[in-house]
């Protein structure tokens, strides 16, 4: 089987479980669970080799990201090309997106963008930031185009406050896309029937017009054509998470007959939620979410009060069993939030042991989140009307 | 039943004949052709009443134009209001459109910008002209992005021609549709449902996401809030073919819940093929169309030779009954394209008594449609890129 027919497979078979920008079910799965190996073997990605994170410290000289280091991006496609071509000289740009469906940010929606911005300062590479306003608006029957473009614009200055290079970064509206980017949408809902629009996103007779017409959207950028400032195929690289895959399952699928190439993925954990480890960090719960506006003492209390603790009923249970160091979300944040894996270690070893309590565990917790969403607060700060509008401008041809 | 229900009720029911923007089957009517009063009685648009164009004289103080005095504006929905209003001081504007399938425009093409251009010219009032490039690509297997936006370019500057005043008129590409525009699009998409777009338009699973994302892009541009220029809530004239009034049915039956004026439209008779009155002009059949771009001497020899003929079968059965003026289309093209009344009633006299024969009629046609081209290509020898540059640009506030 050929690799363009693997996509095209996975898009028509795709079926015991139902993981799509808007819907995750993973009942379907063996484990009834975010089972990220089950995930990879269906979706015909690659899993993430450990082997990466060395060849990417030989490339960058500097250690990798946490996500990395941690096996946190545990999946990719095509992953392996861009490395191989990085070390050949050839340069890629990195595409990722936001759909503004509030105003507020959490903490999970900060992964892909840190993935993001990680690789954009090590690799040098261009960022592409799509606001998909005209998604949420067609998708969601409470809220207004206004409404929506009018997150896009608040959520825009959260993502720069992630660290982005104004020199390096391109973040565009989708209700105000160029007209550039128009003609490749145009391309691509040509290439797109019905019947594989039902099939990849789950679409019925009763979607609207405007769902039919998003798809085409969220591929476009992942095509540099699609863009005047980036030179014509060049490799594009895709960090996001799992369920924003059927888009780039299909980016790949089209990509030959539209004379592009296949854009690689890289997909990152999500995560979960303080309530639980199976379920995806919500805006719309807002006590078993922690947004970036939150304040340090709204932190402490959302992780005392409603974080998971993987230690066990008793102090007499926990200290001969230890800590089930998989559920426990406390833990789980440290995995993604502190930079010092000699520490993550330690607590490892010693919370799963049960030498170590729940309640330390989550003071070490609250005490890492609330540094990352201090600093985060504090760039946010700076990003005034005139640093959205250079990061609005496009960038100069690269 | 209101009104407004009126258009819903038309969108869901019409099934006994097929008359979509991309196919024409009037099979399942009971003449089996064209007829405009049972279309008329389907689609539920009022008759063109004959004492409209006596209230026209009245508003603009000249004849109205020959389509108008002729019923070949057959059918319509509130333009009675489009009067009425007019006569209280509110202006209107006009909106048209082109589907730019090839670069050459025959006469059948002209129809309906000689009514805008009348009616611009008899009330003073806008126009705006959308160029579907994005349609005939996403419709049409054969052809290119960049071939499609090609014949948009250069049938604009025929359209031009028709002699439209370039201070009232905005000729857009929907391939280059500005942001304003958009916004307009996308709400519509979202009220459209797959299942109203297959009823509608006709529309199975084979289509493609390009295809349900276009009736929106039509529809946009019959409320006056998508053009910047335009005040807001100013009623609008849509004169057509019948085959378009699917858009503008559904554009009527969501004009309420957008906030919008429902549109008003003009329905003119097609213009038939030289072969035969029931076939619309094709350009796909060089023969039987008379195209802008025809010599003297092309045209001569297509209505000698293929111009079907109402005529009888000799000379003697034709002094007997006379010609079939009805299906004679040297007759029915003097109707379209003679000005002189008069001179009309007296050919119809003569030659529906058997005095005068096809030869003779056949040659008024030709010298008729003639002038009426060589009037077109002198003016569209004026049309240069910079007159077109003029079009494209936005009016100033109306």
């Amino acid at each position: 089987m050929t690799e363009n027919n693997k996509d095209k497979e996975v898009n028509e078979k795709l079926t015991n479980m139902k993981i799509t920008p808007w819907e995750v079910d993973v009942s379907g799965s063996a484990k009834g669970t975010f089972d990220y190996d089950h995930i990879i073997e269906q979706f015909g990605c690659q899993k993430f080799d450990p082997s990466f994170v060395q060849k990417i410290q030989e490339a960058t000289k500097e250690l990798p990201h946490v996500f990395l280091r941690r096996s946190l991006c545990f999946a990719h496609r095509d992953f392996d090309k861009i490395l191989e071509m990085y070390k050949e000289g050839k340069k890629f740009y990195l595409y990722t997106g936001r759909g503004p469906s509030s105003e507020a940010m959490h903490l999970g929606h900060s992964i892909s963008f840190l993935v993001c911005q990680y690789f954009q300062k090590a690799f040098n590479a261009p960022v592409v930031i799509q606001m998909t306003d005209d998604e949420k608006f067609v998708f969601k029957n409470n809220l207004s185009l206004a409404e929506v473009t009018g997150f896009g614009y608040e959520n825009m200055k959260d993502i720069i406050a992630f660290g982005f290079d104004p020199e390096l970064t391109y973040i565009f509206l989708n209700s105000e896309s160029s007209h550039y980017f128009e003609e490749n949408t145009l391309k691509i809902s040509k290439m797109i029937s019905l019947n594989e629009a039902f099939k990849v996103f789950g679409f019925d007779m009763s979607a609207n017009c405007g769902m039919l017409s998003f798809p085409s959207k969220e591929i476009a950028p992942a095509y540099s054509s699609s863009f005047s400032f980036l030179p014509k195929q060049m490799p594009c690289l895709i960090p996001a998470a799992v369920d924003q895959d059927p888009y780039f399952r299909l980016a790949r699928d089209k990509a030959r007959g539209l004379g592009e190439l296949k854009p690689a993925t890289l997909y990152v954990s999500l995560l979960p939620d303080l309530r639980g480890i199976d379920r995806k960090m919500s805006a719309s719960d807002e006590s078993s979410s922690i947004f970036l506006c939150d304040t340090p003492e709204e932190i402490a209390v959302k992780i005392k009060k409603h974080a998971f603790s993987g230690g066990q009923e008793t102090l007499e249970l926990h200290k001969k069993h230890g800590a089930d160091l998989q559920k426990d979300i406390a833990f789980q944040y440290l995995r993604f939030f502190m930079d010092d894996d000699k520490e993550v270690d330690r607590i490892a070893t010693e919370y799963g042991s049960g030498r170590m309590m729940t309640s330390e565990v989550k003071e070490k917790c609250i005490s890492v989140v609330q540094k990352f969403v201090k600093n985060f607060q504090e760039k946010r700060k700076e990003v005034t009307e005139d640093v959205v509008k250079k990061f609005m401008s496009k960038l100069k041809k690269i």
